[in-house]
């Protein structure tokens, strides 16, 4: 954490208007991490708003009061919208920490036949934990704006109902695919990626009937924790 | 593992000439992920050699026969050498796992101002350690030449003997340059990565000064090991 991610609650009552104090994770890495002390800069972005800086007004030993100031805009939004086959808990947390590091503004998880149903069940799809996640993706690469995560837990209404109203083009990756995934984007696409063991012959061709395009994602099948980074390193 | 790594040691001396034995983890996956029976086919690797398939002839309580065949030639490598300043070790280990997953031949590992000492003393760049984390990115991807990795341990002879040696251009990350890397590369370059931290002005004027191009990494500062699929996802 170079960047430091302030919300409303933050703020000191009584004290001046820019005036905020941290407390727990976020103290002890200003404190021990970046050993900040009174006088001290570290950049700051306030969630859901402007970039800026925080200057340290008083460190104690376990809260940091700071003086902050927003006047920047924060970093543009990746214009692809991410829609994933819902991973394993642990990649799915992943996903989410990489996705917003790289600027994915909205995430959709839905459901496939070789997506196991237990995953449905798992505590890292509450709001809590994905709340988490997300800050520590802001925090890593200085954005404000959280992310909208979604979920379809059944494959035809997504396919069917959601899709069509996602950007397009929409490109899925399928290992028999000849098409390559664009380079350069030039306006918003939607990036499709399948389970572990990919789409069935029936959920691709439900897809490119649904407008969507089959991609290849090369001869070499990437674990989908280094996929994503890797698709999303090629198109931005 | 969808694809089954086989080495000499496996050869069944006394048996058919094409017939391996594997035990250990490989059984395990092959038995209890892949759920393999006797007649049943997966793809397979000879290391350092050609590509193939195997087909179970028994399936033992710990051990699987296979009968194999290799037949193709492996995927080509990426033709990008990746020079690292050394990062933690378990940062250290996905560096391998992944730039192996991508097709990297060669790895450097180099000291910089900001590597801490003590990571020069990880037990993770022990030759056995190294090689398993190789072995599983060559299953995941489906490639079976290992790749080289090397050390650096001192800055300045890595810069002023190494560097010469390897493909240019070398580009290293730093995120006040304004050049961008390279979208699709004709030729092998060389990929320079600083330390969690950055490089420091004197490191990357000395860089500069011998040969290599400082490239931005965009606005958003990206873990390493999302940086890593990143860029090379980028250029590949």
């Amino acid at each position: 954490m170079n960047f430091l991610l302030i919300e409303k609650e933050d703020f000191l009552p009584g004290a001046a208007a820019n005036t905020v104090r941290v407390t727990g994770r976020r103290h002890e890495r200003l404190a021990r991490f970046l050993k900040l002390h009174e006088g001290d800069h570290c950049k700051a972005g306030m969630l859901g708003g402007k970039l800026g800086s925080a200057v340290v007004l008083a460190m104690a030993r376990d809260f940091c009061d700071l003086a902050v100031t927003f006047d920047r805009e924060p970093p543009p939004p990746a214009p692809v919208v991410l829609a994933m086959a819902l991973p394993r808990p642990q990649t799915f947390e992943k996903a989410l920490r990489c996705g917003t590091e790289m600027g994915i503004k909205t995430f959709w998880f839905f459901h496939t036949f070789k997506v196991e149903k237990s995953y449905w069940q798992s505590p890292s799809l509450s709001p809590e934990r994905m709340t988490a996640e997300l800050k520590l993706g802001l925090e890593q690469c200085g954005d404000t704006i959280l992310p909208q995560v979604r979920f379809a837990p059944r494959f035809k209404p997504f396919a069917e109902e959601i899709l069509p109203g996602l950007p397009h083009p929409a490109y899925a990756g399928h290992p028999a695919a000849e098409a390559l995934l664009p380079r350069t984007l030039t306006a918003p696409v939607t990036l499709i990626l399948g389970p572990e063991g990919g789409f069935t012959d029936y959920e691709i061709g439900f897809l490119t009937e649904h407008a969507v395009t089959p991609v290849t994602l090369g001869s070499r099948i990437l674990r989908t924790e280094h996929a994503l980074p890797a698709l999303l390193g090629r198109m931005l």
